[in-house]
């Protein structure tokens, strides 16, 4: 049953997808209160749902108290269906499946087909944008179900903006190989993009290897492109450093090892 | 004087340039409520500032009414400073100054070194992200003062979100060209990306143009390639209908003509 051939009636009956944001300081040492960085709607729509697919059952639950601190959970927490997503999709991305090789979450989506909403939620920010989950969404389309995303924060696009560098033009490509020399090879291909191209190149790292990739960046791009660094978004310590990379040379400083980074690159 | 070079006092004494997001109902025939899309802490933020650089004075003043609506202004509208971009940056990009051909847009921030904090504000979403901008946010790095941008809506990753495409790589490369020849080149050229590198290519229109960009979409891309449009986000009305273009081939309806609209394509 797909979206073309449904009538009004079926869709009606069926759940929504909720695509549900986090805030951005998961695994920091300070929290950012929710109400500086998400919508009451989506706060009170977050707190409506019961019905939930996550990267992780005990940082849903954790989100899930303090959501219901600002806005009355409408069923207490351990009487929430809460399932992670399975761990296929962490290892192999969310899209082996179409590939031949995956297996179908279509049946993750089963409460949307008896009418529950159903909220995909993420560690931090959007599900699906950097994260996984895009395959769920997939599915639900694919099953007919209307798909909603909530507005909060999302911190690719924060870094993007106050970076400086071309916003109408842009990539986000995950992250960089961990071989040095493989590294060293893609930051020069994308670097090469970024002056060619002029489409500004956005990378992440997981935080304990922000120091490497920034020495590795210093190491491999030239003197006069443009390199952004946002670290702690939303947070209190939140910083954006975009300079030419000969002015990073006379002072390496970058974000510490346990600050999420976004890094942006381009002419 | 550079952020290298400043010392914390100097560095105190100025003010800050903020990215402050607007609703994405500008040009809509129905608002959306301000706190289904904007955290408190982003309004209070807005309500706050006093110096703004926007796409249109008349718009930024509709929103700042409706902003003080929730949030008490700082001062009356009419006593504000309101200073548009210059209409070299609509016409010939953010960053032609960097290419030799431009002008100086650090004097608009000259509020923000006598201390004042300053406010970037496009007519919706984020401003320097699909949107003009971005000079102003490098003039403010290059003149050492703090960036930061606020939680609000960005349609480019509520669309990215709900399409079920690869969100761990994507680009948004803008328009596509007007010309039919040459649409249909681009748009070949963005699915063999698509197609080969897994890359999802996300690209916009105006409103007017959606009905005839989705037919040299349906017109141009191979049957497997897989197309969703999202429209009116945030709006009551909105809708994201991602289907494998075989699909949209058997009932080519897409949005009308007067809902703002985000397209994307992959594998």
């Amino acid at each position: 049953m797909t979206s073309a051939t449904q009538t009004g009636a079926e869709r009606s009956r069926q759940g929504r997808l909720y695509l549900v944001p986090a805030p951005l300081d998961f695994g920091c040492d300070t929290q950012v209160p929710l109400a500086d960085v998400m919508p009451q709607g989506t706060l009170e729509t977050t707190a409506r749902l019961t019905h939930w697919i996550c990267e992780s059952a005990k940082s849903a639950r954790a989100y899930l108290k303090r959501v219901g601190a600002l806005a009355p959970l409408a069923l207490p927490l351990q009487t929430q269906q809460i399932t992670e997503l399975p761990h296929q999709i962490h290892k192999k991305g969310d899209h082996a499946g179409a590939l031949g090789s995956g297996f179908d979450v279509r049946p993750l989506l089963g409460a949307a087909l008896n009418g529950h909403d159903i909220g995909l939620l993420s560690e931090a920010g959007m599900p699906a944008v950097a994260d996984p989950g895009s395959s769920v969404v997939r599915a639900a389309h694919d099953l007919g179900l209307e798909v909603v995303a909530l507005t909060g924060p999302v911190s690719l696009l924060l870094a993007l903006a106050t970076s400086g560098l071309n916003g109408q033009n842009f990539a986000f490509v995950g992250y960089l190989p961990q071989d040095p020399a493989e590294r060293g090879r893609r930051i020069r291909e994308l670097e090469t993009m970024a002056l060619k191209t002029g489409q500004t190149q956005l990378f992440i790292e997981t935080p304990y290897r922000n120091a490497a990739l920034l020495q590795a960046l210093l190491q491999n791009l030239q003197h006069n492109t443009r390199l952004s660094v946002s670290s702690g978004l939303t947070l209190p310590r939140a910083q954006t450093r975009s300079e030419l990379v000969k002015a990073w040379r006379l002072q390496p400083v970058g974000p510490d090892n346990s600050t999420p980074a976004v890094f942006a690159i381009g002419r």
